[in-house]
This record gives structure tokens, C-alpha cells and sequence, in this order.
């Protein structure tokens, strides 16, 4: 192949498409330049001035080199691969760094293969992660345990492009042999280890670094982005539904811009619909007053060099030509995007069809609880003070607040307050076990809601004013095989099927966002305040690696104190 | 492994050393911090508060990176590699990018066999490139040749880490079948290339660049560096002997300075010694103008980053712990050195033993020439008029100028004048050839100089305004198997013997440093132009691939042209 990329080059023989009259981001020098760009095959040949079989014009346009995510969980967007796909490759989106940690933890290894088997016949490289921490707890109960002796076995694999976010940043700092054999594994394999160490500083992130850990996306400070970007780590600028840290980039500066990544983490459908994927970024980092090159560097390169994915991230001659022609670096629409060299998506719309979409039994009927009834919701606390989980828009860090509660009859009573009843039940192995807790300040009322994406562990999150409803919902959701629901007190129920684990569809896209809009808008119209995501933030309430307070199936969790705690203040 | 470092990193065990008090070099973010630097074993395990084993005060001192030359020939030293360390160790280099391209070019694989055994013991990291173009041309005469084949069963073995500078930038760009099976086997070892391409730019670069070059450290004006910067490649700024262009530091800018990285390619001993090695650089650099923690950023992060050197080039939990304590940030003084965690170097002088040097059969006995005689130096030249080579100070690009000379019984009369004559003999397969020409403004008088040094297929050179003196000169070299020669026209004679390939000596540095200044202040007594380096200045004088008008053993060479020429103007 070397050899019609030199005679494409040289002008010996004719590129295959030229970008004519193109002005282009040379991340490199941090400026944009002017030059038309060949292609042969699928790399990029030249810049300067050439004539190729097939020439598009692009006078007025800008070329970027295709956006890197960093960091993400496909199974955020409820898409399968495929679908997924269809919605970030026309936003210009050609490579992402994927860690299918959530399927994992539901259906194990064949979670890891269904992503992908999946992704093999889409135009955008999934580089797929080995998820490190299956379950990201030893405190609650998931689908599939992936031990040190499965890391092992796995991350040799050629498949496997690393090894996923570290979230059990205690079991690295102490030293937990089952820990170590996970890292020593990757690090003999040659793989990356990205990171997740949300405020971890000082000796322990000396510690926890010393696991040969790069990466971390969970950053809140500008002295926790300097310590860890001093200390070795690429730090991920977040994208995400819920959680976003965008203002991070208010951190860069010309010294030490080279280590800033852009991911998007956990972002669901509508969002890569309505508001877009890495470009919805990049357009709010440039406003925010990033400089756009700069911006499109983090989003490129950086993430090439950080992953290691070499003659990638950039126009230059023998990289990759997975090139995004935009409009203009404020507005960032897609105009064209290449992959491999091949025209993929024009005008925001995939010129691949995703309609045949792969899906093994592996991936399907996995809600396994045995029938709820109204008393299982009973929540008994000692006293009349107990703890409250709250959350902030915008963040996964929970809060944790003392309340007043109201016992009556042997049970806590929430109707008329803004306190909820929270429950999380196992749904993999059918242990019958139901954590209970309280949430305040989501606001909604009437009914329960209900959803089996669960971070990490992906049991069944149940919160509600009604025993009853809260029953009904978790039963909906085992008959469905898995998604969102809403019983009403009425009986009246809204239900979204997510099919594959519980937590993504096997439909197309636009259906299921449109179904999804709906019951989104539903639990809105039922009071959940509009600063928070309504179905994707209660997807964090048991995730157990975030502070503060937290409820998985085997109870309520102190993240500080890495222990269970009671509900009683 | 990593068990080790966690603890220590956390506290829970002791560190091995511990740098107390110590400011350092923040490479990431481009700053100079405070902290205690804990090291466990090979690595630095964290910065912060820490108590060690064994402490060492640094206050007042500045901590490092261990620099990385990105691109050496250990045989421009004339040094053995364990000498070659003993010098440049002390100095705060800790690893060097080696291509053993000139012994290569005398004795085949076996001299990378060589440097590399010899390497094996010593407290510095020798990465060495497969040598890409041997010969660098098809023009000239080499001791061994290594040909597509020959690259494809060598680059995939471990000891090769990359291959070599590719000179022969004609046959990249017209996509040479042999060029091309070295670049695709390179490639399909996963392998970076180093790049030489002096002045080529535009589609020509493209090309050469097609071949997934990463490297160039020829630049010689701004655009030269904006144009390959943008197009994806490191420039290395070199600091050698005869060879230096530090001064494109002043192209480098906060957005392209992660793309510049420090070399010396060729600097022999006497620099090394007197002047030093990388730590010479930075103190010119810097006295240059340019932000010390950038220049030493260049030196050690950003060559890890370009040759993929994991975990190497800064200060940083997980790094190996390879560390130059220098005085400041002005003199570079290194105070203390430590490789792999080890102190290997203090106030300059080396703390491990280099008197024991490896030194095979293969590497010995190199100089194969028939007996020379005078009549072997006459010059035929019809008409009055001819082309004479000229040199500049600084650099190895030489220049063509017409000169008037005298024809007296069929030999050009130079005695008296400001040429002198110039030849190529070949020294390694007895084929009798022996190039001829002339030489304007070296300043040499009275005798001849010769020398078994003479890029890149390292036949003698020799010079002279007397056929016999030449003549003895190139028979005392094959005696003393390779050196340096200075016959005076009275018959007394100067040599330096250089026993390894007649490029190095098996001698301890200090003796070879203090006989190697003794000869070259006679050749300077003797009128060499004291802005020229007196012996190493003519080792460039062969090589065919830097314009413009050279001299090998097959003939009077024009770069520009890419062929022989005549002498006659």
C-alpha cells in the first residue's frame, strides 16, 4: 500500500478524492491553513495542490481531522453499536475509545463481544476496552464477576484495546491482590489503563498512579486538574448527559493543553440527536472562548497520543483520512465526513445503512426478580431523623441530607413531601434482595418510576410516593425485559423496551428516540425537576464509586467510607 | 512489580531514595514545582511528602527528567559505547536514540551487534534503529550493503527498536521496489522510521512522508520547520560537532513545541567531554533565549512522545525513574544522575566502571587497500578550469565553485595555492578506487591529513598539496588499521589510531581525548581554518546525500543532480 500513497503523493498517479480550495486545522502548529488534500485509499496523501478522480469542493468550508472520544459507554445512548453509530459519524465523530463496562457487568464477556461483532461493519472504530472493574463493587450484586484470572485470560486478546476506567481507585491504592493481577496483566500485555479517580489527590494518587493508571475524566478543580496532569494523566474534558465538566477547559493553558481530552462519557440518544455528540462539545467549548483549534486538538490528536493510535488525530501526509469537513469553527455542523478515505455521512445524515443490526440471544431476557408486591416498598427507620440522598443537576456526586420522616403504620410516609422512596432490586441472579433508602428533591409525584440501567451493576432503580406503583413499575419492567417505566397512582403505565441487557434498544434510533421523548416529557410533566436528566440521573443513585451516599441492592452506601451505613441519622 | 511501587507510592512501605526538598521540572504543564521525589525500585512511586531508605537533600538543586538524545551516532565519538556513556552519563543523559549507521556501513549487522552487547552493562537506555541505507547511496563503495531483504529479517527482531534515518530520500519519493520493502516491513513491525530530508518540501515531502517518516532533524529555515511541523513530523534540533542548528529554537511556539526534540547525530569526544552532551544544549538553548523547563521538555518528554518511550521523560509516578539533579536552570551542572533509580553519576563523573569493553574480531581490521603510491594522487584535468569543492563553517552542506588551476606535467600544481587535493580511496573490498578532486579554503598546508572517517561508506579521505604525503598517508592509516593521519612533507607523521572499524577506539576516553586534541591542534598548526572542526569537517565530505558538490570513491558526486559529474567546469 506504501507504494500508491508515495506515487499519489508525488503526482505519479491521480488521488482518489481531493478536498479542493480547503481550509484545514493543522493541529500541530495550532493554526488554520489553506491546501487541497488528497486522498488515496484510505489515508491522507498530501497537501498542497492536487487534482484526484473525484474532487469536492470545499471553498468556505473548514477540514478537521474526525473527532477521538475518549472515553465512552455506548450503552449510555440505549443504542445498539450500529445505531449509535449512525448518530455521532454524521456529527463527525470517527473513533471512540469504548468501554462497554455497563453490558458487561450484565451479560460478562459476551457483552464485550456483542459491542463488538456489533461495530464490525460500521464506518467508525470502536476501540474497545476491557472492563476493569465488573463489578465496580464488592457490595453489590451484578450479572458477571470479571476477576483478576478473566482479566488475564481477556486482555491479551487483540480485541481488547486496553484495559476500562480503574473506578476501584481504593483497591489500587491498597494494593488488593486481585487488583494487582488486573494491572500487572495489562501492563505485560502492553494495554492502557484508563483511570477513574474522582478527587483523589495527594499520596493516594501517587498510589493509585503507580498502577501505570493514565487517564481520568471525573476531574471537579482546577487544583485537581493540575495535580493530575502534573502528576502524568491525560485529563478527559466530560460531554455527558448528566455529568459535564466542559468548564474544565478554562484550565488549559498553552503548556499544558497537549494533555486534555474530550469524551462524552455517559450521553444519551436525544442529546447525540437533538444536541450532538464531540461537535455539541466543541461548539460550547469554542463559546465558552476556547481557542476552536485548540478545541479540535484536544478532540484529535491529544487523544491520539494519549491512546497510542498512531498517524491518527491529524491532516498530514499517511494518516488516516477520517476527516470532518464543518462549516465553520463556531457552529461545527457537519458538512462531509470520511472515513478510511470513503465518503460516510453528508449534511448531519449516514450514507451507511444500519437497518441489519446484530443481536445474540446472549444480549436478551436479562430482568430476573421474582414478582414485587406493595410491601416489599415498606421502609422501617428507628427515630424520626434519618439520611436523605440528594443530587445536584449536572453531576453524578450525590448528596446526602438529615430529614424529618413520619413513621406510619411501620412504614416511612412520603406522600405530600419532597421525599421519595428509592429502592434498588437485583435483577441477575433472583438473591431477592431490595435495597431501600430515600431521595430528596427530584420532585416527582404520584406514581413510581423505574428504570433497570443501574450504574454499575444495573439492578433495578425504583423511586416513588406509592408502594403499589412501585411494585407495578419493577414488575412492567421484568415483563418488558428491561427499560423505563412509569406507573402512574392511577394504575395507568408508560413503559420504553431496552431489549439488549436491559439497557439499549435493538430498534433504530429515531423510533426509540421519539418513544423515549415521550416518557422522558411524562416524568417531567409528573414534577421531576427539569434541571436534572429524569431517567439517566437516577442511573447513578447506586453508583457506588461516587460520593457521597449512595443505594445498591445490599443497601445504603457511605462512597467516603467505602462501607454500608444506616438509613438512620 | 507494581505491589512495590503502590506501597511506597502510599506510604504503607518506605521508598527506596528519596530526593527531599527537591524543586523540579513539571514537563506537562511547564513549570518548575516543590516536592519530595519518592523512588521504589526503577520508578518514581510519587512526589509530595516522603521519607526514604536513603535521602539525598536537594534544596537549592533542580531536578529533571534524564534527557533522551533523539538521534546519535555513537560512532561520531570515536568512542567505544561504554566509553561513550562514561562521558555522556555524568552529563544527565540517560537514554539516546542510536543508529549505528556508520558501522553498519563497515562491518554489516555485526556493528549493530556490536554496540549493541556493548551497551548491554552500562547505565544508559541505547535504542537502536536498524541503519536504513547502507550504502546511503549506490554511488559509493561500502563495507556491507543491507538491502530490502535484509531490513525485512532484521526490523522485526527486538533489539531493533526502529529503523534508521532514512537518507535516501530520491528512492522514498520515487517509491524505490527496495525502499519500499524496507519502509512496508518497518511498518508491519510496528516500527517507527526516522526520517533525513534536507530541504525537500512541497509534494516531494508529501511523498517522502508516505512513507511513514516521522522524523528530520536537517531543517534549515523557518518555513523548512512550519511546513514539516504541519505536515506531522518531530523536528529534532541538533547540537553536534560540525553540525548544529539550535538556533531553530526560536521557530518553536507554545502550539508546536510538543514537535521539537534535542539530538547531537555527530559529536565526538572532545565536545563531549569539554562542552558535554545534551545538558550543552539546554544551556545554550536557554542562554539562547528560550524558557528552560520548554528546552528541557524538548530533551525528555517530547522525545519519549515521538518514540513512544511509555512512562519515560518526566516526573511522575509510574516513570522510570532516570533523574539528572542539576544545579540550575542556567549551567545545567548535573550534580547527581540516576538511571533506572540507581545514582550512576555524581558531580560529573561516572560511579560505574567502563575499563572492561566489549570487543569482538568482527569489529577489527577494517582498512583493506593495496599499497598506495604517489603517482595514485595525480589529477588530469583538461583545460584551466574546474570544480572545487568549498565547506562552510557549521554545517556538512558543501558547496561547488569554479576554480582556475595549473596544469604542470599532467598533474593540477596546488602548492602555494588555496586548494588542495582531495581523494576517496576505498577500504573495504580492495577495488582499487580511488576518487578524485579538489578542495577549496580548508587552509591546510605542507604535507597531507587523511582519515578513516568519511560518511557514510567510511573510505579514506584524504587531502594534501603533496602526491607522496597523501600516498603515505593513506598507507599509514591501513597500517594503524583506521584513524586519523598527518603526513608533513618532511615524511614525519601523526596518527590516532581508531581500532573499532576504523571509525572508534577500544581506548579509555580521557587517553583517546588527549592524543585525538593533540592531533587535531597540528592539523590546525598546520592551517586548518580554526572555524572548521579539523578532521570531522572532512567526514562529510563523501557523503552523498546533503548537497551539493561531494567527493566518493566512484567519483565527483552532485547531490543536486543526483549523479556523477565531471571535474572539468
Amino acid at each position: 500500500m506504501i507504494e500508491k500513497y508515495i506515487n499519489a503523493a508525488s503526482g505519479k498517479t491521480q488521488a482518489d478524492v481531493v478536498l479542493k480550495n480547503a481550509s484545514y486545522a493543522d493541529v500541530f502548529c495550532g493554526v488554520i491553513r489553506k491546501g487541497d488534500i488528497a486522498v488515496a485509499g484510505d489515508k491522507i496523501v498530501g497537501i498542497g495542490n492536487y487534482s484526484g478522480r473525484e474532487e469536492i469542493d470545499c471553498s468556505g468550508l473548514t477540514v478537521l481531522p474526525g473527532y477521538i472520544d475518549g472515553h465512552v459507554h455506548i450503552e449510555s445512548s440505549q443504542l445498539s453499536p450500529e445505531e449509535f453509530a449512525s448518530l455521532i459519524v454524521p456529527r463527525g465523530t470517527t473513533a471512540i475509545i469504548a468501554d462497554p463496562h455497563e453490558i458487561t457487568n450484565v451479560c460478562g464477556t459476551a457483552g464485550c463481544d456483542y459491542i463488538l461483532k456489533a461495530s464490525a461493519n460500521i464506518p467508525l472504530d470502536v476501540k474497545l476496552q476491557l472492563p476493569s472493574c465488573v463489578p465496580a463493587t464488592p457490595f453489590e450484586t451484578s450479572g458477571a464477576v470479571l476477576g483478576g484470572k478473566d482479566v488475564e485470560e481477556n486482555i491479551v486478546k487483540d480485541e481488547f484495546f486496553g484495559l476500562g476506567e480503574f473506578m476501584n481507585y481504593p483497591g489500587v491504592i491498597n494494593a488488593d491482590p486481585d487488583v494487582l493481577k488486573k494491572l500487572e496483566a495489562a501492563h505485560a500485555a502492553g494495554k492502557i489503563i484508563d483511570g477513574h479517580a474522582p478527587a483523589v489527590g495527594g499520596n493516594a494518587l501517587n498510589a493509585y498512579l503507580c498502577g501505570g493508571i493514565v487517564t481520568d475524566h471525573e476531574c471537579n478543580s482546577e487544583d485537581e486538574i493540575a495535580e493530575k496532569i502534573s502528576k502524568g494523566m491525560y485529563v478527559h474534558i466530560r460531554h455527558g448527559s448528566s455529568t459535564h465538566n466542559l468548564s474544565n477547559a478554562k484550565y488549559i493553558t498553552p503548556s499544558n493543553m497537549r494533555r486534555f481530552l474530550v469524551c462524552t462519557d455517559d450521553r444519551h440518544a436525544a442529546d447525540l440527536k437533538d444536541k450532538g455528540h464531540i461537535d455539541d462539545a466543541l461548539r460550547k467549548l469554542v463559546e465558552g472562548g476556547l481557542d476552536p483549534v485548540v478545541a479540535v486538538t484536544c478532540a484529535t490528536l491529544n487523544a491520539a497520543e494519549c491512546y497510542g493510535l498512531k498517524f491518527r488525530g491529524a491532516i498530514a501526509p499517511f494518516y488516516l483520512a477520517d476527516l470532518t469537513v464543518v462549516d465553520n469553527l463556531k457552529n461545527f455542523n457537519a458538512k462531509y465526513v470520511f472515513k478510511d478515505g470513503k465518503l460516510v455521512a453528508k449534511d448531519g445524515k449516514p450514507l451507511f445503512d444500519t437497518s441489519s443490526r446484530y443481536l445474540p440471544k446472549d444480549v436478551l431476557n436479562t430482568v430476573h426478580i421474582k414478582n414485587l408486591v406493595p410491601d416489599d416498598f415498606i421502609l422501617k427507620i428507628n427515630g424520626n431523623k434519618a439520611k436523605a440522598m440528594t443530587i445536584e443537576a449536572g453531576g453524578v456526586v450525590t448528596g446526602c441530607e438529615i430529614v424529618e420522616v413520619k413513621n406510619v403504620g411501620g412504614d416511612v410516609a412520603v406522600k405530600g413531601t419532597d421525599i421519595l422512596k428509592l429502592a434498588v432490586v437485583e435483577r441477575h441472579k433472583m438473591t431477592g434482595n431490595i435495597g431501600r433508602g430515600l431521595f430528596k428533591g427530584y420532585g416527582f409525584k404520584g406514581g413510581a418510576m423505574g428504570i433497570t440501567i443501574a450504574h454499575d451493576s444495573h439492578n433495578i432503580i425504583l423511586l416513588g410516593d406509592d408502594n403499589a406503583a412501585m411494585a407495578k413499575a419493577g414488575n412492567v419492567l421484568k415483563e418488558i425485559g428491561g427499560g423505563m417505566v412509569i406507573v402512574e397512582s392511577s394504575g395507568k403505565v408508560h413503559s420504553l423496551t431496552l431489549d439488549i441487557g436491559g439497557l439499549m434498544s435493538s430498534r433504530d434510533a429515531e423510533s426509540l428516540q421519539r418513544d423515549s421523548k415521550a416518557i422522558i416529557e411524562r416524568a417531567y410533566a409528573m414534577g421531576v425537576d427539569r434541571r436534572l436528566e429524569a431517567f439517566m440521573s437516577l442511573a447513578f443513585l447506586s453508583l457506588a464509586v461516587i460520593p457521597k451516599l449512595k443505594l445498591v441492592d445490599k443497601g445504603l452506601f457511605d462512597v467516603e467510607k467505602f462501607a454500608f451505613t444506616n438509613i438512620e441519622a
